[in-house]
């Protein structure tokens, strides 16, 4: 049952209830093309490179982390590109993840960690690939806001 | 211990980690002036409207949900402001919180639930004011957005 509200009470009342649990995603973009990772867990498949947040964590730092992880590169965000909350997003458990746009700033691409492989793809092929989650739909956010920028989530 | 990463693996290895706790908070805005509310609850003081999210729910309704809650108003969420994850914005624990810009499209303002009370109040107000959390940067952030748009987080 969702609760009509539990902002402000006490703290025991605000842990009563169960959060969606965070993660991160990273577009890194160069140009035209993007990285894409090849993921070595399930679900397997193509996505962005992201993790999840633990507590204690700030958000732009594990976003950081889990790009040279996955991909080798140093990175620097520009923007928040939106945060998609959709509890069906990821088949494991309902997870929250705000998306954030960055450059390499350093290192070549390669595959690490949680990532098989890493690589650039040109931003055209994103329409014809498969990708895990609801990247494609970020994805597809991603290019919209090439062309006019503006943020988006999950029923944008 | 912050571990290395934690995306990828069985879903055991993804609990065995604390999350921070999901919030949501929204500026509503008209013209020159947004809504900000006086908590009801410990901490006391004004704030943005906003709210605890649960599992299960999309981010974008539980704003549009607090929003009317707190000040009555039905919005429209517009565009996303950024989103704040610095682990000391709170003093109960830590919580991470994306920010919605919206616009009123029905009602009159008037604090409800955990607001004791709702008002308008002028942009050029925001900085002689105190608020609880890390609402102050997020509202000087809003000013930056009103001049240039982007995006924002907590280290930014």
């Amino acid at each position: 049952m969702v609760p009509r509200s539990n902002r402000g009470g006490p703290i025991r009342d605000i842990m009563k209830y169960k959060h969606p649990a965070l993660t991160v995603d990273v577009i890194i973009e160069n140009g035209d093309e993007i990285v894409i990772i090849k993921r070595k867990n399930k679900p397997k498949g193509l996505a962005m490179p992201g993790g999840f947040v633990n507590e204690g964590e700030l958000l732009e730092e594990r976003a950081i982390i889990e790009a040279k992880e996955e991909t080798s590169l140093d990175v620097e965000l520009k923007e928040l590109l939106g945060i998609y909350s959709d509890s069906k997003r990821d088949p494991r458990l309902h997870t929250v993840t705000p998306v954030f746009i960055a450059k390499p700033v350093w290192g070549h691409v390669k595959g690490g960690d949680d990532a098989a492989d890493a690589f650039w793809i040109n931003i055209n092929e994103i329409k014809s690939h498969e990708f895990v989650f609801d990247h494609k739909k970020v994805l597809l956010d991603y290019l919209k806001w090439r062309k006019k920028k503006g943020t988006y989530w999950s029923t944008k």
